[in-house]
């Protein structure tokens, strides 16, 4: 005979063995996808079955057959290149109108257009989906039992819904970084949370919390006018009035793409999952060719430097600008570049179309890593204990530069307005002021000495889903409640009443029995 | 040659082999030093030296020798009695005043002075400690790395930073609550979190609501006065102007002896651990008779019983009128009771001076558990999977069976007002509504289902800190504003100021304008 506890563990421990489950992910652009990948190839290492949907203009995700994997391709209405432009306008867009909470109007009137475009794209793939009657029929009989999404490109959850399943958001940071609190109910508080895209810590002077509370005002109001037209094609295709905000809001688990090494400490809620560089692993050997170059650099040792896969190329100036600054420094130099050859370009210094930057950054040999900023690339640099130069440009890299900055890992240079001496003086810096070695190391040690790694704990989450149906016990009771009710306004407002009236009460009888006495003394008088 | 984060692994796993550091503990009474215990077993299992601390007056820590555990007694002026008198002050107090938000205020009066002596037993421990200059000089030497510490006993804290280590808070929830949310910085919105002692659930009508809003407000207003007088006592202690809050303030680490299992989910911070339940374990077999006598229940099985170590016995007309409402089940009972042998005992019921009550609940026989209320107990239902009958006496009793009748594992009686028949439906209804039965196995497996066990998520913690001399990476920057700019309250009157005085201004320069166009009008009308 056998306790319940044994039972439960026994099943646990069979599910273990052979879960088996039947994942539907939501396409993703970008390293978006790149991530999400990561833990894809994990699900099918633990023996689930996982069906990727695609639009047939999709950009990042490459269809390949195994027997675990399967890529559903529908057809959208737009090409290949839609996508393609509706991201070069967003990078050019925002590297033309850096926001920051002073410039935050003129940047939100910009990309006002772009977010539109992008919500066309957007809407061209929901179509694709829940207007295929045949895919939708036949993603109804795939027994799923999760379906994992990033909230930035909408509907995934509308498809879960539909098909009945639960739904769980994999996230670095939302549109107008206001989706994690409105619609997942997270606390911010401005005073010591910086909002996101603000560049701002979370030591901040008086004049800082003013600039983060406009920064979160005005965020919610691009937030309220820009995504509002989803409203109505969420309710429209749920078959009731709802909201984007009120369907994200069903989320079983938000695993968000960052951790205390990177973030600053801010309050969260049980279904959030911090799982920052889950993609991150061990160094693997480099190329022979690679390796010599590399080891030629002696005690010196080598610097990395890549700009991202956004940013194709640099001005001339600018290329040759960085490339004189790189040959006056004694370390190695591989440059992940694929523009014109600068003439000024050092001997120390070797350009490549594409470099292995984990496997790089893990070398011992690597001192510093030069970068645009994207969370992949630092989560990489904080894994390996690397410092790094940041040259940050468009998107959440300001703000991650900003954030390595404030933890004493990183130094960061202006692309417009640097010169070569600056370049040279940040690279030098951080490769010989021990400091920024010290703090990288520190937050490579914090990001090792976790009690489950990363990419676990977002498997874990998503397979308690799959075996618990859900996780509601962790969905806080917020969700059921107005702003105003979340707020307590109505209660505030009813005390206030309550007050109100006892105080016209008491004055009221004190009137009374006042005009009582005077009265009665009057007539004492005349008596 | 090794890479960085080789090294660090390596250092890593060398450390876990035998880490062998040496952890203080500061005293505690009743069930947290139960809990503590668990802790304190686990350390010494990976090779801790950990002393504790135990004033002579102590009553639940009975200190024994080992290799690695060392008890560094010291005396106090008063003695066991005196401990001992306001534990049953305490407990009486509550059992004659059990407070609710509408009798909140009489609670307060009759309690305040039961705390006052608390606090006296309190700085009777902490004087025996802080002016025992012989005993401070061997902490001293101790070489320790971390001190734990319950804050429901202050003091803990003042040691540690004397002697220049971080420390570590254990807690099921504090004082008046409001120690989280003071010391600790955890947003407490009222409008979703039940304030604790309300016994109100996270489902909240708009009267609730007000309610719940008022308890927090009371509860704020019972710790500012009653725990005030601990600040003078902490700034002579540590020579420099503090408080007790900002003290708590500096703990790296809170252990919180609860999980969403148990509690409502609600907003909290990177550096609060919920390790509710981190005392359960497997059931043992019970010794033989206890056995047989389990076994001779048949398919009916059993309901263990018991009221706590706090409450030993009671009035025998309640105990007779248990007696004869449990006679009249079919299921055999264990009854953990000291008292007079009620008169209406049924032949089903045996009496115990002591149960094992884990290896009980652990039982494949049991069926039901009527319990006090305890978080220990409750944690060891949940963990076995057992539906509960409450009778909560003080302290979060009520507020504990509140959580469990919300989960649908448990029913609640008053033990001031039951009946025999209103004992006896509670105890048929876990036992026969299957809802009961499926609720606390629901419970079992959010317990059982995590990525690490409650226990061993509690030892990484504390051996982090010991690792890394801290967790500042998890401390969040409110700790460094005050309630004002915590609240935004500066920035928001700068920017109605600013807002008001725009207004201003334009009406202003309107005024001038339109004085200078009526001038104009009038000059020209002369004209």
């Amino acid at each position: 005979m056998l306790s319940n506890v044994l039972l439960w563990s026994l099943q646990i421990s069979l599910l273990g063995v052979s879960l088996g489950g039947n994942v539907l992910i939501w396409p993703m652009e970008g390293s978006h996808w790149l991530n999400i990948k990561i833990i894809i190839d994990e699900l099918i290492r633990k023996e689930h079955n996982v069906t990727v949907l695609v639009a047939s203009g999709a950009l990042f995700i490459t269809p390949s057959t195994s027997p675990s994997l399967t890529f559903e391709i529908y057809p959208v209405s737009f090409r290949k290149e839609k996508i393609e432009n509706v991201i070069k306008d967003f990078v050019l867009t925002w590297l033309e109108n850096r926001p920051s909470p002073s410039t935050m109007w003129t940047f939100y009137k910009k990309m006002a257009r772009v977010i539109e475009d992008f919500h066309m794209v957007s809407r061209g793939i929901c179509d694709g989906v829940l207007k295929n009657e045949k895919l939708m029929a036949k993603l109804a009989k795939g027994k799923f039992e999760v379906l994992l999404s990033d909230p930035v490109f909408p509907c995934g959850d509308i498809v879960a819904l539909k098909l009945g399943i639960p739904f769980i958001y994999s996230l670095r940071f939302s549109p107008a970084s206001t989706v994690e609190k409105h619609c997942g109910k997270v606390p911010f508080p401005s005073s010591y949370v910086p909002a996101i895209l603000s560049e701002l810590t979370d030591q901040m002077s008086f004049i800082d919390r003013v600039r983060n509370f406009i920064s979160y005002r005005m965020q919610d109001y691009m937030f309220e006018t820009l995504w509002k037209p989803w409203d109505s094609y969420y309710s429209k295709a749920l078959g009731r009035p709802t909201t984007l905000c009120e369907t994200m809001g069903k989320a079983e688990i938000w695993l968000m793409r960052t951790y205390w090494d990177f973030e600053f400490p801010r309050p969260y809620l049980p279904n959030f999952e911090f799982v920052g560089g889950l993609h991150c692993k061990p160094a693997k050997p480099l190329p022979k060719e690679m390796e010599e170059f590399v080891q030629s650099s002696g005690e010196h040792g080598i610097v990395v430097f890549s700009l991202g896969s956004m940013v194709k190329n640099l001005t001339e100036e600018k290329a040759s600008l960085i490339a004189s600054a790189l040959a006056q420094i004694p370390q190695k130099v591989l440059w992940r570049y694929k523009g014109k050859i600068p003439a000024t370009l050092g001997s120390n210094t070797r350009l490549f179309d594409w470099i292995p930057q984990n496997d790089l950054l893990g070398h011992p040999k690597t001192r510093a890593f030069i970068t645009h900023g994207g969370t992949n690339g630092i989560y990489e640099a904080i894994y390996h204990g690397i410092p790094m130069v940041g040259v940050p440009m468009f998107a959440d890299q300001p703000d991650n530069i900003a954030h390595m900055k404030a933890k004493g890992s990183a130094v960061e240079v202006n692309m417009n307005t640097m010169s070569s001496a600056d370049f040279l003086n940040a690279v030098r810096t951080v490769i010989n002021d021990p400091s920024y070695k010290e703090n990288a190391m520190r937050l490579s040690r914090i990001h090792h000495d976790q009690p489950v790694k990363p990419l676990d704990r977002a498997v874990f989450w998503i397979e308690f889903v799959m075996r618990h149906k859900g996780a509601k016990h962790l969905r806080v009771a917020a969700h059921d409640l107005s702003w105003f009710q979340y707020h307590s306004l109505d209660v505030i407002a009813f005390l206030l009443a309550c007050v109100a009236s006892a105080i016209f009460l008491v004055a009221k009888c004190c009137l009374f029995v006042f005009q009582k006495f005077a009265k009665t003394r009057k007539k004492t008088k005349r008596d």
